[in-house]
């Protein structure tokens, strides 16, 4: 029977991609004690391509931004159940780093990473809110516009 | 009676403020076993105004940049006092995440946080000596000059 | 006698730097429970200098910037090594996050991240596999080329 969290997920059509293992000398995810850090993942939608490319402030718009964090939440939480097996041994969302891609004068990053903050709220509830750090960064690997990280509290 | 660092606080006139909420689905802060992580704080005085705006080495000076990496350190206090109840109930100052909203050729970073850095050895002495990153930003929240985040170990 | 991995570091030729503490308000490391947090750590090779210096995608190379990193990474085992007196002590390399001075248009900062990734195996094994986030940014100290920071799980 599945959880209460992947019932929750499945009623809000959010399907989870089968993540691939880093083609190097690090891993999605590290458990130590009751934290589970997660690696930073970038804005890759199921179909394995960038929801959004390229700058904020520059060809990308806060809404295709703030998908992209979307995404970036959902590909976290794809680690969180291959870490856990089971999404609902989530006991807290600790903490999202946020990472967007921005031209020197984009002043808008938390609305960008809302996208990935409602994301975490819509699944887990009030266990969903978090600690939360915006920054605008020069650029990110492949060109992602946004990428994210997490901690999270595990029974 | 007010606590130990209360009073330091006091004798040293560093007024905290009352933080508002974010107007988000993120928090202020969240505890987990004894550690407890603070959001980024972005370098708002007590008028709710930017103590610096724009990027350390395009028109603001270290020297604004120190000062708003302090009132950043100044803002992770006050959510730490709403979290705790109690300041005095700091353990140790662990990390500080640095951000500079930076020109690309501005070097300087370490002197600006340096302003963060000093404020938590002036408020708990060598418990508040931290690990630290400091890194140069692309561009930060509302163009504040400095974002600083924290973690706290907690009794 | 030395332990195992002061062997596996003489093996490989690999001399760790005797680190000079921070002339600042804050430290190298500081420990909470079984977490080890580790400054970030520019790269400055042996003999004080930078390995690599400037903004990769304009002038350092890929080859440049991934020694650079690996130097970073011998840093911050340095700082560890300081920590714990013995490296043997580390059960894991938890995360590490990468920070790479980036021309906005250079897309490659995973593959300089290995040069600390790749490290990490190379002494610790597969305790040395870590969560990792990689992030361009506009600047960093000095005009390092690469920045590392990083949690270690200790016995």
């Amino acid at each position: 029977m599945a959880g209460t969290i992947e019932q929750k997920l499945a009623a809000q059509g959010i399907v989870l991609p089968e993540p691939v293992a880093p083609v190097a000398n690090y891993v999605g995810f590290v458990r130590s004690g009751n934290l589970l850090f997660v690696s930073g993942q970038v804005c890759n939608g199921l179909d394995g391509k960038l929801i959004a490319k390229g700058k904020l402030g520059a060809g990308v718009t806060i809404e295709q931004g703030s998908a992209a964090a979307r995404g970036c939440a959902i590909n976290l939480l794809a680690q969180v159940r291959i870490a856990l097996g089971d999404l609902d041994k989530v006991v807290r969302v600790v903490r999202l780093g946020g990472f967007v891609n921005s031209a020197p004068d984009f002043l808008e990053g938390p609305k960008v990473l809302n996208g990935a903050s409602d994301l975490m709220v819509a699944v887990f509830g009030d266990k969903g809110r978090h600690a939360r750090t915006t920054i605008g960064v020069a650029v990110l690997p492949g060109d992602a516009a946004v990428e994210v990280e997490g901690i999270f509290e595990v029974a």
